[in-house]
């Protein structure tokens, strides 16, 4: 098995965490940037992850997720914020910055803005919208499994509600909308969850061979 | 930097594979399994990963995935597929088989199982299969740094036609729906793309922090 594999077993929606614990940055930081890293379509990142420590606004968070305990028991809690809709001006901010950052640009790249810019900012919004959440779940997926290399517990919840965490967060106001949210801290004594096997359908109803 | 993010850097979205090599079978079983391993939403892993290995079929899919040479350069296409919907016996058949796992159920487990049920078949399709997406690009994203962990090259794809896809694959008689698809296979000299600096937002750009 590798190690990444190892990990994954590893880890575990931890329901009970340890309140007198806290993450050190450092490994808050390596796990926001495996979401950082996490590839998107078309590169765009169609996302961003707040990062809220402030107990207090943990404690206001709270409520709006069912009051589940990891909010304020972790020491932080990771909000993935998918972009509302896709726009020219932030489609040509990728454009732009990448050319900046390379040095340059060619025909077929910028025919692939091109092709960008003639279908995005056109379409529905919330098709839009649900491209970009599918791709922050990318980056959750990262950050989930960043977190298991740091030894830090991770829970991810869809468990509450967006337009009540926006507000609080001014995400509407940012055009981003919450789509899941992950408190980080480590593992109480005493979780129901810890010691139970962690359960997958077996390889074969999940994986087809067409050979 | 972790080894995990070290991973993470080397991946690309590999434009350009080498038709001359092939993916060991145990390679690509640790790439499927960390899709498995993914955490989902309520542990229901809504998706199923199919891998074609057979050139006739990949050849036959290339055209619907705007001939783009990895699907056939590559020796694997991993596909994808997720729940068209929640449905009672598919949730049932998940609360079971843990059941079966764990030896055994509690009441918090089975009302869990009865607010699923009273909420998920009920809900439009449509609500229901982003839902699942979501879920399935989790998986994804495991799959794609698991990948990495293996120096296979990994480019994911949306740009296909799902219902062809579904045809060829006869996933709509199973109630699977192509999300996205992954050739698999190994850089090929003179890639365009290789030597292109990574460009992702700065983290002062990504990451906001509620201290």
């Amino acid at each position: 098995m590798s190690e990444l594999l190892n990990k994954m077993q590893w880890r575990y929606a931890c329901k009970k965490m340890d309140p007198s614990k806290v993450v050190p940055q450092d490994k808050v930081d390596r796990i926001v940037e495996a979401a950082r890293l996490a590839p998107t379509s078309s590169g765009l990142q169609p996302f961003e992850v707040i990062v809220v420590s402030n107990p207090a606004v943990r404690a206001q968070l709270q409520p709006k997720a069912y009051n589940q305990a990891q909010v304020t028991e972790g020491s932080h809690l990771l909000v993935f914020a998918a972009w509302d809709n896709y726009t020219a001006e932030r489609i040509n901010t990728y454009f732009d910055f990448t050319n900046a950052e390379r040095g340059g640009t060619n025909e077929g790249w910028e025919n692939y803005r091109k092709m960008l810019l003639a279908n995005y900012p056109g379409r529905d919004p919330k098709v839009n919208f649900e491209h970009a959440a599918r791709q922050a779940y990318i980056g959750l997926g990262a950050a989930l499994i960043s977190a298991a290399f740091e030894e830090v517990d991770a829970t991810p919840m869809e468990g509450f509600e967006p337009a009540a965490v926006d507000e609080i967060l001014g995400l509407a106001a940012r055009n981003l909308r919450s789509v899941v949210i992950v408190p980080l801290g480590y593992r109480a004594e005493g979780d129901w969850l810890v010691g139970l096997k962690k359960v997958r359908r077996p390889v074969e109803q999940f994986v087809t061979e067409v050979k």
